[in-house]
């Protein structure tokens, strides 16, 4: 068992750093055991030296507002940087990786953007480069997929990968609230930020998507590859669609094989899922990650993907590997980008959509309606046509005529296809709107 | 990138063993991509060499019958192990690794009687022992385990990690069956073998919840160490009081740090959870972890338990990182025993009860029930009384007067006392039997 402790240079003290810091102290000991040398903080760099930090035990010396020297110092063997975004983090874990310290992070944004270019500096200089809590925050997904899964061949990976627009979606399926409701509530009980929009526009959700696809499927995604739409404009209306069909709304990130093996999706947009899927049960701010593997079959990953303890979780667990791996003189896996895939845009995708329409109540709509998707090569799966009550108990508020309301779920086609039909859709006449339109995704079981 | 094929000699070639080979050859240039260096079988050990392998190219000059030989051939890299059974398994590995060869197996037998002791031999030797497919299949839970949450302390582990019973007991929540009508049709659908009591009796659930044990709290935990029950006294009527009061019956593997943190319960036994828990969604056949964490809070892992595709794919993960360890000259992560805590008898894991009584229907029976509970110094969390209305609408069937039902739930207290409790009851004259006694786990939510 080794002797000289490591040393740890911690970049960002906030939610998770000061989590990190804390379980650094905490467990000093079962981490020294597990690791086989002792760990010890270097030093913390900050932005502001002046704040208070809420870490007891933690040395006032340690703290820098210089995280740039930091990494390169000769005392230092391992860079934490919690500080999420793309500069100056980018620059202060190259420059670690080139003065040969190995580096975890939590930071998906940078991930998702110059991942693959940061390991490749990594595995040039002989160190690691850890980064579990980017993926999923503290759901234990890297090493499942790059590690566990290596002898199989994984299909799709369908991800919760946002705890916000998880916890809204679910507000509105369980109290009929609005999205505009629910996104209140969420604020005022810490689950969504002042400026919501990474979240709820699906931009947090799409960096996850991006890393979780590059380990699928060993191919370089970014971030600006990923198709992305949030969830702003999910109404009640859909939520309670969506619960009429036995579904439930959810934004899911989904990373596929296309069909012929050679390409890859990936899309984050919401979707209604059956009920009886297990991605169904995950409920207010839980996230999980569902995998479809050729050998393994369906697997799930659930747990806490953000928050500070949950994360600062994830991040340990990465330095204890690292560290490991320094005691013991040797390397981790590498994430290895062989296989580089086509990335195949959203048009391609085969999906299945779910269509409302406010038609006008009289015969040989149906039959127009069908001729739409017909013409498309779009076929149907099932038609809902029911009398439309309009909530004032009025049902020809435009004069036109008596509505009604009809329900389509389509089967699988490209997307392209998909959109289209639902253009013409909006051309015909005996359409009076299209109300809904989402897609659907996993199978009933 | 290492050219130099690695050999794989692998033990017996039955239903998990038969689709390792096959992936083995589907997956030749993945695998080898994964590792740097491609895998080679160089045989396959059998039991009869006459009988047809269902293995397409699978070349027949590779079988042989002398495992033994096999294991310390010069020409051999890795072993890998998925005959199952302690003997000979156990000294065909010990002498693969003492002749230096890596080893994968996916015996959970074998590892929850003397896992410490090989693991302790493949550390002298420098060679890795990996057994992903020993601990719950193809659910990726080694490594989280060991890795993902080793900067984190495990409160608890909860599992259902037996599709046999998983199956047996959906069968009987979802149509009300008895546990030997349920069982029967797991034995028509292949779910059960013709022997089942190493499944109905938590033989194999136990041998697994020794294996989390070791990996959760690094303490050394033996298949005899588990306090062990199975599901054949699981009646209709228990599964019906459990969907009463909203839970449901689920064989469970609880491996748990005592409350002092001195000590681990391991245990397995049917109990009743709340439908809320993200375990009782657990349907069929499939398994699942469930593990709290001080940081990271809970987690699930959730798959396929068993099966040919399923367990070969762990295995084959398992593969490739030993593999990539020789072609970088490493050694993966040891198992370290080092917390080595106290295994408490299950008298003293503190556990709750759901007991139903069948009582006489007169004023004054739950006085005297009451403080029966007391004077073992149990609480009662809540009780249910109601007029029992006998199959056949007769109330007084043993002509002792008309009957009730009395349901007691009860806060949590040591077994011991919820024992002596249950068997205090039985004597009490107002109470004319015991009609169910299970423990409940796990928080409403």
């Amino acid at each position: 068992m080794g002797e000289r402790p490591l040393r740890v240079a911690l970049l960002g003290c906030g939610v998770v750093g000061s989590e990190v810091a804390r379980l650094l102290v905490a467990q000093r000991e079962d981490l020294a055991a597990r690791i086989g040398a002792p760990l010890e903080l270097a030093g913390v760099a900050v932005r502001r030296l002046t704040r208070a930090r809420d870490v007891p035990g933690l040395d006032a010396g340690l703290l820098t507002d210089d995280a740039a020297a930091l990494v390169c110092r000769e005392d230092v063997d391992l860079v934490v940087e919690v500080v999420g975004g793309i500069e100056p983090a980018r620059s202060w874990l190259r420059s670690a990786i080139e003065h040969g310290k190995s580096v975890v992070t939590a930071n998906k944004a940078l991930l998702a953007e110059d991942g693959a270019l940061l390991l490749a500096a990594a595995a040039e200089h002989g160190v690691d480069l850890y980064y579990e809590a980017a993926a999923a925050g503290a759901i234990p997904i890297v090493r499942p997929l790059r590690e566990s899964l290596a002898g199989d061949r994984i299909r799709r990976v369908i991800g919760i990968v946002n705890g916000t627009t998880n916890y809204i979606l679910t507000q509105m399926d369980e109290t009929g609230a609005s999205f505009g409701e629910a996104l209140q509530e969420a604020t005022a009980l810490g689950y969504a930020e002042a400026d919501p929009t990474a979240d709820v526009e699906g931009f947090d959700a799409a960096a996850k998507a991006a890393i979780l696809a590059g380990l699928a499927f060993h191919t370089r995604v970014r971030a600006g590859d990923v198709h992305r739409e949030g969830i702003t404009e999910v109404t009640a209306g859909d939520v309670a669609s969506a619960r009429r069909m036995g579904s439930i709304v959810k934004l899911l990130a989904i990373c596929e094989r296309s069909a012929d093996g050679g390409g890859v999706g990936v899309r984050v947009h919401p979707a209604m899922i059956p009920r009886s899927h297990p991605l169904a049960g995950v409920r207010d701010a839980f996230n999980a990650v569902f995998v479809e593997a050729e050998a393994a079959g369906e697997l799930m990953f659930y747990g806490r993907g953000a928050g500070g303890a949950p994360t600062a979780s994830a991040v340990l667990g990465d330095l204890v590997a690292v560290a490991r791996h320094r005691v013991e003189g040797s390397a981790g896996s590498r994430d290895v980008a062989y296989a580089d895939l086509v990335i195949r845009p959203m048009g391609e995708t085969v999906t299945r959509y779910h269509v409302s329409l406010d038609v006008a109540d009289r015969p040989g709509v149906l039959a127009a309606v069908a001729a739409v998707f017909a013409s498309h090569a779009v076929s149907i799966e099932t038609v809902r046509q029911q009398q439309h009550v309009s909530p004032q108990g009025v049902s020809d508020e435009d004069g036109a005529g008596p509505d009604a309301e009809l329900v389509v779920v389509t089967h699988a086609a490209p997307d392209r296809a998909l959109a289209a039909t639902v253009e013409a859709l909006r051309d015909l006449d005996v359409v009076r709107s299209v109300t809904s339109v989402m897609r659907v995704e996993g199978e009933e079981r």
